[in-house]
């Protein structure tokens, strides 16, 4: 077993993805990522999910993450941003599945109360905590970008059976699946 | 310009996922595969998109399609289906761009209108018109499966710049954006 632990953060929106990783040690976390993928400039939806997918892919493939946790927001203003929603998840959670990597989600209240012991903290109590959680120097101007790392130290905090939801993998689960395949 | 054209139809459910792929040479269609995949066996939503994912991404390599069409609705009964919806797009969407292909979109009133002339067409007509499009000799007990099929034909005779929403490949956006990337 690996004395480290690397946990990748997202969470995809339409206009911007907040990402962060960080490194356990024991029971020392560092932040090796901590940034926003800014979306609002590109007119199109589909470039928006292409930026979505490969910058997800390019950070897998750099820092080798052990686990992926995502900030899933289960309610929206209405249908269609929630489609959009969903589909930025999507490309999110399938560059996760690509490189079978084990997903993890959390809703945002979950995070804030993981991070800060109230489901209600501001966006900037959590910075604050993340902050001295991870030892990060200084704070991105926009708090958003804060959002993956948020997810990640939430999952940290979270021992895998008791996240909401998780997907375990894809090729564990094909293996489980053998004697099902026909040969 | 090879005298082919390959076009694999999706229509990306939580459920059930249609999919078909068609042959154009000249004016003839043919279809070289119509089926569907069954989800709600699965009660893991993640198993669900994996699904998705790698059956996607299975046969963009088998067929080496030159388009991908995808039926997409754009209302829902509630926002929660709506964002596990978009997610099962966001995956297939997601297998489309890492293979670099180029993405359409239509309404299921925009593929009932190209197929049948009607945007209220029953699902039965249109499967009925598909079979005769394409030369297949009998047609799926489940409709269902009908739909992927029915989105690669509403995409043949769209031409791409009458779609409704497309995606022109992940390189020719970055190449396009090139002079834009620091060096």
């Amino acid at each position: 077993m690996s004395d480290s632990r690397i946990i990748l953060g997202v969470d995809p929106g339409t206009t911007i993805m907040g990402f962060g990783i960080i490194e356990v040690k024991g029971t020392k976390l560092s932040c090796l990522q901590l940034n926003e993928l800014k979306l609002s400039k590109y007119e199109s939806h589909y470039v928006r999910l292409g930026h979505i997918y490969s910058r997800t892919a390019e950070l897998i493939e750099t820092y080798k993450p052990d686990e992926m946790a995502l900030e899933a927001p289960f309610f929206g203003k209405n249908v269609q941003s929630m489609l959009k929603l969903g589909r930025a998840q999507g490309v999110a959670i399938a560059a996760g599945i690509a490189h079978d990597l084990q997903i993890f989600e959390y809703s945002p209240r979950k995070i804030k109360m993981a991070i800060t012991g109230s489901g209600n903290a501001s966006k900037e109590q959590v910075a604050k905590m993340l902050q001295q959680l991870t030892g990060l120097k200084s704070l991105p101007k926009n708090l958003d970008a804060t959002d993956g790392l948020a997810a990640a130290v939430c999952h940290y905090f979270n021992p895998a059976q008791q996240s909401e939801k998780s997907y375990s993998g894809w090729s564990s689960f094909v293996k489980q699946q053998e004697h099902r395949v026909k040969k």
